[in-house]
């Protein structure tokens, strides 16, 4: 393997985060299906990693949005999660994340739920702290 | 051990549940504080089984209201949650949660956030089933 | 939501914790039913939970007594811990724990299995520690 | 949320897999470093998807190839998974997986090691069962 | 890899089994130490598999007798485990299980505690099932 | 029980570590066998400890060679692990790690796959460091 050189990925210039999980017995209830708890920190989690990527900045869940579940997600179905930053304040980063399950062997796939979640920038003391106000123009370069 | 008889008890006579769980570093960002999707996920639980237990159905979340975090949890806290059955429709149970930390060595408690989650109950075809209707002069007992 | 105030809840005053748990796959059997080992690892935790907010101290378990499993706990069910500070020695608290099944669907409750676990009051050295000795007139404030 | 049609994504045409997963205490050494057997899993974690998504069918793992581990990833950072199919036999999918890390504050990127794994597609009494020939013109539309 | 046959080892044989495990974070005490509880777990689990072994049978635990925790394993730290089949009854399998800590980097190696768990055989019926008479004799057929 | 003393088990003398798993839901596909990957994690966990366990020194994984999968294990049996030191060089550990499957309740046992792991022994910084050169005549005395 040739051992890559080291890149650097600034604030402001990854918007997105795309994440797949498999779904696992102890995260369905009786009837095989994704509790809606679970759905929700598999949401928070996509979050996370699509505002910490935007801002380069420690960061914490401030709210979610109400959050409907229409589609039940069945074990041994894939969930993709798509995470967008969609708007920023002075030290917030809101993200909406849509969550789809895919069935691997009849490649149905299917938009379950859509939420948001508005995370704040914290410094190492714990306050508030500004992020990049988000460019929309800049929204092409989404995958490292 | 004497072993005790089976007692049973009855859709509609259990409005509470009430759950203690520790803060285990994989639940926890950087910072040692509790992700908002964990405690997401843990609220939903507390309101699936305090739904069940009022319902004696199998249930399922069907939307969770806007929460705000305002109050940290933090590694080495115990969080206790307080679920409790406050409206029922014709197949919906609605849960109010409370979420409570509490400092096992100082012995601070601080509620740190609340959530509403709406569950509806199901049949064995998956369908919605009805539910008894909340008798508030009943909600004396609460535990079992 | 209304940010509450921190509340402190001393050394002695509580005597009692409450801890429900879903039973998943990877702590059962092939037959469905819990393993025995999971029960006491259960029971040790409601036994740690109480004894640390009995003494507000660190405290490790010292021993474990006989435990008989009369009663088995299936997949599917859950558990509701009960445990209670009994006994208190210089460095010692004794906290008995009652582990119950209870049935979701058919709300059917059982008392499984009764054990006593020992801890002990630990200094930041590791060294014992002495805790406040058992007022059995105050027991009647088990909840926070 | 407008609940949204199922689509169908036929075999032969997703042919990559994007995975993100955060490095938990558990996955790592006593130096804080991702453990070479729990970057194997997460590995083919990827090829299994991948493989999957294109065959549209049960895969199993055949082999591993030799990986080297030249870039130690560290607890706090993501690590990244690009598995893409790249070669296809009668009943077999070859999945090369790329792992990257990718520290959260700043912003650091890194390649740290490749691999490579067979698959085979099974049927239902897990006989090997044929797979589509990898068509690679038709490999542009990797993302769902 | 040269495919081996099947070999099959009858009830009687084996009497023994020996288990390593890591101790991880979630295992531990804020002091870093292993709980009560979780060392009563591995120990059940060896017992289990040490019965499982023995009977060629199902078996569910019994009871386990009165153990004291003597001397703390540490995070970082192996458990090894040595069950051994010591008594039968008609149905019942008593192990006596052992559980040292090893430090990796010292070499230290400590016996921790001792513990006895009796196990029943169980028919598909969940019935108590005859087990085989423990031929002290033939233990000198201990590992596979 | 009478505590033990401390024995040191220097560097060198130990070349094997016997594992016991059992095989949980989440680590095996929708076919109930085992994932490669979660076989690879389990093997390069038993090279890591019999690596320790000779060297005595931090080590971390180099290079896993190709690993075949030709017996699948499936849910519900034990795997076991036997990892052995099988050469050295200045700073590295060479250990071949055989995997069986053993059906806890025909008793039937099969050499799954073999394969090979480098470690190398690290010092604090982070640097190769010497190990021990493997002396074949020592190799008699494996178990603790």
């Amino acid at each position: 393997m040739p051992t890559s050189d080291v890149e650097t990925i600034e604030a402001g210039r990854l918007t997105e985060a795309r994440l797949i999980e498999m779904v696992f017995p102890e995260q369905t209830n009786h009837y095989g299906t994704l509790y809606g708890g679970q759905a929700l920190a598999l949401m928070d989690k996509a979050a996370f990693i699509a505002a910490s990527r935007y801002a380069r900045r420690a960061v914490v869940t401030a709210s979610s949005e109400r959050v409907d579940f229409h589609v039940p997600v069945r074990q041994g179905q894939l969930v993709e999660l798509l995470a967008r930053v969609v708007a920023t304040g002075n030290t917030s980063i809101t993200v909406e994340v849509k969550l789809y399950s895919e069935d691997l062997l009849t490649g149905e796939r299917q938009l379950c739920t859509v939420g948001r979640f508005v995370l704040v920038a914290i410094d190492a003391d714990g306050r508030k702290s500004p992020v990049l106000p988000l460019n929309v123009a800049a929204q092409g370069n989404h995958q490292p």
